[in-house]
């Protein structure tokens, strides 16, 4: 029974914070009765502090008529996801993240109530850890994490900010198609490309493509294919 | 008494696999009297095989006549590189590359002989294993290896395929400048972005920038300067 949002980013180019998904999330907060939600801040996007990252977030919910609090506000963490109406994992470095969320033996808690059907929110590093790992995350490692897993929410891993080529680019760097071609010499998980203003509405068994863009579906061994806005992902008979 | 070569990349646009630094690197190998090669594929560019990636490198220092044996055709791996007349690493996924040299133990005896004098020749992720970790690599963690420590070879790290911000860009994910300053958010690291074409030249305790362009260099707590070619990097009195 889950219930989640999982976005390719937090922030469109020119809007606020949040803004574009505004109306989707204030829907679905309203529809489930949630009235305070527990925000994860650890991927502390440009350094900011949990404390500074959580205020940000609490003034947006605010309009919402959500309450935040910041799990590392919680002296038990584990407890706090237990009891949680509803979870927010912002963006920030993936790498840290899940450093965090493994050192202090999160992710298994935060799995097990994604399943029981809390909401659950995340955008960009905050949906990278929905997938089996973060081995197709765009971060850089600026930690080591005890290990790359993820909750497994999802089935597939994401791939967010997910960017097409650029024409006439004469940077030699790989592009983000084939930094992903590459995860598939070494692993067999299908991988989204969420382009930025994209979003996986996931409820119960169904999860479906939401956003006016297309995303992009990598399996191992396939040719990569366009996936249309409203399709249910978990009907694409995906290859793992 | 160090050796090196330390590339941002193997290729520039529009040219052929290490042209730019043949005229450089021919001189080198002809100073130091090499006859023969020892080349580390692991980094699989593409996910190319260990023999086709030794192949296309074998082609291009015949030229120099120079003769390339693959790290992968010796039963004792360990052994080669103490033996070898010098050693190049080439570039393709960084985490894939140091997960193979933990696996096979050869962190150390590459670090060993290179402070010896071996001739070390590096591009992009060859590059990145340079310096104290691969935190600082572009690359997505395709693998896990089992610890990012890379050789220390340099005392610092090095950003390869370093990147300017692109002006007008509407793309919501991290430039470089700001991934690097995550970085230090949690490392105190000196850094050294080389563009494409730049090169660190290191002979003894010397470490000069070669080519066209400037380096970027970023340390924690102070703002980012442009370095000059042949600047000595040794010298600058860099913030550990």
């Amino acid at each position: 029974m889950r219930n989640m949002i999982v976005a390719s980013t937090s922030t469109l180019y020119g809007g606020g914070y949040l803004e574009y998904l505004t109306p989707f999330l204030s829907k679905r907060l309203k529809a489930a009765s949630i009235k305070e939600l527990l925000f994860i801040p650890f991927a502390r996007p440009g350094g900011i502090s949990h404390d500074d990252y959580t205020s940000k977030v609490r003034a947006v919910f605010q309009t919402m008529h959500v309450n935040v609090k910041g799990i590392h506000e919680f002296e038990d963490p584990i407890k706090a996801i237990q009891d949680a109406q509803g979870i927010f994992t912002g963006g920030g470095n993936t790498f840290q993240l899940i450093k965090m969320l493994h050192d202090l033996q999160l992710v298994e808690p935060l799995r097990k109530v994604i399943y029981q059907g809390v909401f659950y929110l995340g955008t960009s590093a905050g949906s990278n850890i929905c997938g089996l790992n973060i081995r197709t995350t765009n971060d850089m490692p600026v930690v080591q994490p005890s290990s790359f897993k993820a909750t497994g929410a999802l089935a597939y891993n994401i791939n967010p900010h997910y960017q097409d080529p650029i024409e006439g680019d004469q940077h030699m760097g790989e592009t983000r198609e084939q930094r992903i071609n590459e995860f598939h010499i070494y692993n067999h998980i299908p991988v989204i490309g969420l382009r930025e203003g994209s979003f996986i509405d996931v409820q119960g068994t169904t999860e479906i493509l939401k956003g006016t863009l297309k995303a992009r579906l990598f399996q191992a061994g396939k040719a990569p294919m366009e996936i249309e806005p409203e399709t249910d992902f978990a009907t694409l008979n995906l290859n793992h």
